[in-house]
């Protein structure tokens, strides 16, 4: 007889075969060794790249965990059992995404259930979720996704808040007596994600010990280059330093993660008050801001409600993702103003269509076009970006790119500009250059600010 | 005893323990399997994402290879061993990357070695070639470099033009006779992109017959669901078809990569056309074009430049994606005109923002807007996206979403809209809303083209 827990009271296991063992052997705790597995076609024969695996690579050795295998395989059901086999004999936990779909080629279910010898078993309160998951948008479930509410024999389903796909957390038990935990969890990233620190995070933390806390911290920096930074920091990115500083960089932008352990939670945090005091002094001069996902374009946002002061965008060229940030900024809690800092953008191919917008004569200056611009729309501070580059090499440079001009007009009527070469990879170029161009602005308001 | 051939004159084995026996045994000819094996702490930390195993992924399978698994352990002499243990076991073919470095960290050589029961033998004119290089760049060969040049006995070099760690092709015998083939390449991505262009894929072509032929081609879809697209193709996705079609889905565009194997190109080409044909009478009212790179906003500037007429875009909400992704069509061959057909794009917040632009009274009409635009612009189309949603999720649908209208101003005067609720992840709404408007857009054309 098994009973599972409705999905909403997630990691409260009713019964198990396996409850009454430890989660791995006494003395391989707190070192604890993990697979990751990695489940579908469209990783296997590369059509897609798989980021999974970096994502939970990196938060299970936050966790303390020692990750030692990464496994790709196809949508194969015996290819999926072998390796769920391989896994459960050579890790303490195995994560694995993907495969928990409602199509034929959805397979990690079976597999799971036929590598641990174990009977698939219909779990009503699952059902019940994704049928009322449909009927809120209005859909009847489809007979198919049927199967996502079964679940290998005593395993617990992983509640999914974002989706119709379940997770499963399963035990298996080695021929030793030791055992290795299983997550299953969605191939989706944003579901995965969410899945991974609200249930599987916890429940590994539980298993290497409880007395261990984490905490981690991410600061941002733009302007500087990753060997740079690392040469700044020195030994501060030491891989057995306490705190761990971690480096990683994305279109230009550097990331460096803060990962403290301790025995409370204020221990940690303690700790990491004081490596990013450290790093502000190597480094603070690229330094704006805190957090995964804060950008430059937050920074700039932010100081403009401060000073309730209003930004207009022109982006001339073969690219315009500044209009596109900007307008999803004004979405984030901590960022709405009663008087949005974000007037608009526009998007133009050059500075001779930027003079017929604003009916301006063929020889007028961008000086005074963004003049009239900023009257009309009664904006207090334009950005041009002229222009973004072409994404095809060049002769010159290795690398695509060209020269950029950034010029800002200011509330006090001067015209601060730049003009800087700026190549990259084409994956990250026209971003690239955004980024450059928020550099500059930031720039002009703390010179605006400071009077100078 | 055991001869190598120098480095350059790869391919050519002067001896193997292994030379009598054939490459995989015959009944599976030509379906030939494959792992590929990605070694290094920096790949398992996720401190670097993996993309040598996309690639090889996609070489390999237009090779007609059938990729099965891929694994990344770390650099750990134990573990590595145990992954090439298996790997030679259940593929025939082998493709690793990394560990062929100079350092302690480097210990592909060994791995193999071991799991092959085979011991490490100097070849001396691979050590000539990296003294060689080294002397090239005016420097002494260290040391260490000197294991570089260490191969497991019966293995062939493999020739690196680029840099000083050849690699390694051995073939391993399996308990039942048969033999799996193991390449083994350096980590840095030119390198053994090289390497693989250069000796592995002439290698494995030549085993697997050199008759069998491969081709694909990728067909994209909006507007209907993955599942229902499944429904629709039914027998056309299962797996042992031939041309092959598979369905891989990106924020809502769906992509279906037909992949065929023949004697010659043109049979491949030929059994393409056929199922796309199929495909085409199937699901041809949601097909846009073709390739993996195209989108609809390909297929809408394709038809601007096709007919002449140009169009503006405005963005209000918490988004501007359309902006940034016409600016950037201009750039790719094939889509550039002399008169531009993207003429802009404007973000703004609102609808009461759009009239204060446009100069018009507060109770102006949308519609009287983009006529205002249109004229003063030089536009024939315009579309209007009201409005991008908010992120985050309402309490009447479990994903972010709202309704949202798509207004076109037409050349012939008209103002065709739909007004469709629209829901998606937050990491795909915004995307989804403006692919849902180009294919509102879209349909505007064919009603006009069709003079309905």
């Amino acid at each position: 007889m098994t009973r599972f827990v409705a999905p909403g009271q997630r990691g409260e296991r009713v019964f198990s075969p396996f409850l009454l063992l430890p989660f791995c052997h006494a003395n391989r705790m707190p070192h604890i060794t993990a697979e990751i597995i990695s489940i579908g076609d469209e990783m296997i024969t590369g059509a897609r790249l798989d980021t999974n695996t970096q994502w939970l690579s990196q938060r299970l050795g936050e966790l303390g965990v020692d990750v030692q295998f990464h496994t790709t395989v196809a949508d194969t059901l015996s290819h999926n059992t072998d390796v769920f086999r391989i896994a459960a004999r050579r890790a303490d936990v195995v994560v694995a995404t993907g495969g928990l779909g409602p199509t034929r080629d959805d397979l990690t279910r079976e597999a799971i259930a036929e590598s641990l010898g174990l009977p698939l078993q219909l779990h009503e309160p699952s059902l019940e979720f994704i049928r009322g998951m449909f009927k809120r948008r209005g859909r009847e479930m489809p007979e198919r996704n049927h199967c996502q509410a079964m679940f290998p024999l005593g395993s617990t389903p992983i509640h999914n808040p974002q989706g119709t796909a379940p997770g499963i957390d399963v035990r298996a038990t080695r021929e030793d007596g030791t055992q290795s935990r299983i997550f299953a969890l969605p191939g989706v990233p944003a579901e995965m994600k969410t899945m991974f620190d609200e249930s599987v995070a916890p429940a590994v933390l539980a298993a290497n010990g409880q007395r261990q806390h984490i905490a981690h911290h991410i600061m941002k920096f733009f302007g500087i280059g990753e060997s740079d930074m690392e040469a700044k920091l020195g030994d501060m990115i030491a891989r057995d330093r306490q705190p761990r500083v971690g480096i990683t960089v994305s279109a230009a932008t550097i990331s460096l993660r803060i990962v403290a352990t301790g025995d409370t939670p204020d221990a940690c945090q303690a700790a990491i008050a004081n490596t990013r005091e450290e790093i502000l002094e190597k480094a603070g001069e690229y330094y704006f801001g805190d957090g995964e996902t804060f950008e430059q374009h937050h920074a700039v946002i932010r100081h403009l409600n401060e000073v309730g002061q209003r930004l207009l965008l022109v982006e001339l060229g073969r690219a315009a993702p500044l209009g596109d940030w900007f307008a999803a900024v004004s979405d984030e809690p901590g960022f709405t103003a009663d008087v949005p800092a974000f007037v608009g953008g526009i998007s133009l191919a050059n500075l001779d269509d930027l003079r017929q917008w604003t009916g301006m004569p063929d020889d007028a200056s961008a000086e005074t076009c963004l003049t009239a611009l900023r009257q009309r729309l009664s904006a207090d501070w334009v950005l041009l970006v002229d222009e973004y580059p072409s994404l095809h090499q060049t002769n010159d440079h290795p690398l695509p790119g060209s020269d950029v001009t950034f010029l800002v007009a200011a509330p006090d009527g001067s015209f601060p500009s730049i003009t800087q070469h700026l190549g990259a990879h084409p994956s990250i170029l026209h971003a690239r250059v955004a980024k450059a161009g928020l550099f500059w602005l930031r720039k002009c308001f703390v010179t605006a600010s400071s009077g100078v």
